[in-house]
């Protein structure tokens, strides 16, 4: 079959004929409907080399960690599960046994270390082919939702959803304001997510008009870049600050803002892993206020994330290109000419 | 100044002369903007007898606990208050320093025993009036909102905005259900909340066809009621059951339905007043279903009511009587003619 | 090898020869340290019918829902596994692609109804006997700490850790109080994990004096039944109620004391399966205080048990008895003659 | 009346003669039990200045932040306390009209910044006096227990008891590790609280060997410091890293070895008000780590502290000096010499 493969460090993908993969004892093939493209591919083929970033992703391996497709073959000791019918694949495989493993938390497995790959695409072939073996434990069944569409959400819509749900507790009820910086394929979701999720006032900001006009689209009041933006960021709280902000930027400008408007008793999360940098200190800190990052999800939000697409909800943006195509689909998205997520269909719309 | 006295146990109240209220030390002079009839005003006159109900509100005073007005006069020692200013009040009044009042929640006061009152108008001189006293502390600025709709948030708001809140772990991301049974004025507002703060699907209910297009219109599913009631609304969860039933009516049958209805790990809150009994066993339950009851909620939480009113999110349907006219308000209610809630105008819209 | 059989509904076990099982892809093969004997089991071989009863509990199967043992053998696609390493079962196996078991909560496994067994020891063959076939991802590792003593930690362990875990939040800081009602296997281990984990105050009750006297070493203050017995409990928690409720038998009279000592925003757990019933309603319920069942636990909370063991917090009184007399453990249990839990150790301590 | 007065920035506290206040609308008077000397009045006296530090705390004000008492005496509008009975006193006082205050939580009034104090001994005159004037709803019961040893745990003791509390879902069960940086009052207090509270294995580290062994039999593991102090705290949690770690110090040195031995999803918090820096990025924090600081409690948590020191589970080691003597307690306290607490006691033991 045809897939796109990772072969060498700071080297772009080659389309190429590999064989077709034969599902392990408790795993699936998949005949792929979606496999979407991500910024961290890139990260992936570019960044790393064999002294930097994670062993467990060395190559040679199959691209693609935000998956879908229908069911094809079942491997040993699969139950439950009928051919044809189209899931999402949820992309980090742990060890199975540790206690992250067990909550369906594989990004946090304990012995990551000691694993040959991080998940599907991640050291593992992934789904930009034909075909695709996985863990039958990692299917999310979709029912009759469109399939294509919705594999962007097993990272983009699992990282923001994964995000929302720990800062719910600052969240719930009225009065309550967000802060989505950075509106590429991940803080569109967020901010559809926490306008479907929240009564939150939902503020969001970027560089982009295009995208500052989907943002709006969906709900939020957008606040543009330059030296008063905290300012009006925080009289759009009447100056309580922001109870939640997610910088899916993560640079030192965008942390640096996220910490000057956030409200006492606040949260802010970083998943943008640009490595900005930021100095805390007690005093620059309102009461409380609280600084993590985050990364991915469990698979029990990815069912959830499904229930949010299938109830229309949440709709990400997608380009559609064949696997023939692949490659542009990476090219477009280095060169940022994406407007949404490319999601690459190896057999068809 | 004119007043709704409840006089005598089992007896109407009368509209009467009286004399207008002195602050006390910590308390506020409120020129009332609105005050609304509730249903446990009916009670308090109706039912109550010296031997049933609680003394502390042993006639007679005048009645009203839902209340709004804008500040007259200061107490002594009250400061950071502006005349004319519009606020919103919190009707409990407890012992102020139990741990229950110390955070807010005089409804749960510890010392309530020995109290000589339970609150505004109940017990105490309530807003049916010119003219209010009530501590400082019990004030929700509402600012430039309408105080005379707003009167009802005190308590067909507050209450079903406690619930929900406490409900919010088991309805909090994708794919969650709630239930409202009874669509009266609480149950409309919790219809509202609900539709504002979460992504559940809202499944509502009542007898009345009327009050069921206003919860439609509100954003819920209504499902009539009949003996293929509990099975209809557990298909609208795609038989996962509801995650949290809110029981507006209390009786007997309205209990069993929310029963028969909840999750696994679902949450039933009565809040009607009805006193309908449930035979619980862990066999008929499904696990970790929660079954509780609750009573009205904390001033906090009445800041993030008014919150939400302020921002559109929630919108009383009142019906405006003069006081007057105020007797004619209560009649109305008793005979069940009222399409939302009655709220009585002592100085004009 | 050797097995405890359960061979036909309503009729005493038998110990015979079967084969012994060979693990299936994903799964691995213990040599059984300890198998603990369970009033469940009982209700196995007594009461169950092919009318009454869960279907995927019919005969016949090996008895056993409390395992420990040795890594003998590893089934396909298991890695990361030692021989010779001790570890302890989680019992529940469901479907593992639900969002229960993505959660390692299999006791609530949406699918339960078409499975064909709902655990080791439940439908699919448990650890009375000398190996036993168990889901890798089902295994908690022990280390040095001795498996026998620790195989009821599976099920006495995990059922009221679960319960004390999901009642935290009415457990947690000062001034707090806990009532166990019934003080075999699981109420024990309740009072030792109480006393460990919180702060609170902790009373206990049971009809056996022997049972009192051990909770009252492990920390508790003990109330005997009788009249006064919910007064004096209230007594306990100067006049505030009880703030967590573990009901370990569930009788009618247990959950009607339960129910008259909880605390104003307190929690009733039920746990005991004798299936009484309770007339609940509005008025006779403290406000907020829920009502509850619960069932077994999470594979991550049994790793939690397992910390506790191993820190020397929690120590399961047990009786070992050889696979030979394992017949005899089961009369023992029956005849209520046990002081502790019954473990089979088939090789020996 | 005797007290000590801060009159003028940048100078000692005189000892001095003043009018006994008199308490005002809703107000109590006190005779002082006892008044605790924090090292946040030698800042006040020291290092605030017109220009730096919270105008709210500009002299002259009798310090004291931490004080008991004898109800004396009641002002107006107050019910329900009795003269002679002693209370411990809530310090901070915000506006009582904000959603802060209302939740008592006056440490975070939304109106500090137009008051004209922030607490007893905070701009308002304190306990460092024979009597003192505080709100009747500051006041929580002691009943038999010793008012003067109280004294501290209004401070020394809420303050570590709020942060302990808010990091209780992640210290919550099996298996948990804490890590106490500084050992001076409020840190000894934390090393207790988390024995009685939690389950987890409590590390703890000072520069001092005396706080070390007082910690010790506390029931905490220490560390000492140097080189190699994050390695052997990360051996102590068997790799997984301290689920909740509080730096009772916030030097940059401090709050780096709390970063560096963080669990995955575990929560730095900083109390220590010296302004260390730290400098965060997404890659050096373990996902999920959350790093925030704190200030003080609620006056409920206090109530709870209250409940913990009459149960005989916390106890602040304190030296008593007379009010005569109360300029050599801060003296000592400037020196370094103090073992535990310096309480002023104005009346004698």
């Amino acid at each position: 079959m045809r897939a796109v493969v990772f072969e060498e460090y700071q080297t772009f993908p080659s389309l190429k004929d590999v064989e077709r993969p034969t599902p392990g004892p408790g795993e699936v093939l998949l005949k792929v409907a979606g496999s979407g493209a991500c910024h961290s591919d890139v990260a992936i083929y570019n960044d790393f080399t064999a002294d930097f970033g994670p062993p467990q992703m060395a190559p040679s391996f199959i691209l693609g960690h935000e998956n879908s497709g229908w069911v094809e073959e079942l491997g040993q000791g699969v139950t439950g599960i009928s051919k044809g019918d189209a899931y999402l694949v949820y992309g980090p495989i742990g060890c199975q046994q540790c206690r992250a493993c067990s909550r369906g938390q594989d990004t946090y497995c304990e012995n990551a270390a000691s694993m040959r790959y991080l998940g599907s695409g991640l050291g593992r072939d992934g789904g930009m082919a034909e075909y695709l073996a996985v863990p039958a434990r990692n299917l999310v069944a979709l029912g009759d939702a469109d399939p294509i569409a919705a594999a962007p959400l097993s990272d983009a819509g699992l990282t923001p959803y994964h995000a929302i749900k720990k800062a719910m507790p600052v969240l719930t009820g009225g009065g309550k304001t967000a802060l989505v910086i950075g509106l590429g394929g991940l803080g569109q979701l967020a901010v559809q997510m926490l306008t479907a999720l929240t009564g939150a006032k939902v503020i969001a900001t970027d560089m982009k008009d295009s995208a500052m006009r989907r943002a709006e689209e969906a709900g939020a009041v957008t606040v543009a870049g330059g030296d008063d933006q905290a300012a009006q960021i925080c009289e759009l709280t009447e100056g309580r600050g922001v109870d939640a902000v997610f910088d899916f930027v993560g640079v030192a400008p965008t942390i640096k803002v996220a910490m000057s408007v956030v409200a006492l008793q606040g949260k802010v999360t970083v998943l943008g892993i640009a490595g900005g940098k930021y100095e805390w200190d007690f005093y620059s800190t309102p009461y409380e206020a609280q600084l993590t990052n985050t990364y991915w999800g469990t698979i029990e939000e990815l069912h959830e994330v499904v229930d949010l697409y299938k109830a229309g909800l949440i709709s990400p943006l997608v380009t559609r290109y064949s696997l023939h195509d692949a490659l542009k689909a990476y090219r477009a998205l280095q060169a940022g000419e994406l407007d949404g997520r490319a999601v690459v269909v190896p057999h068809g719309s």
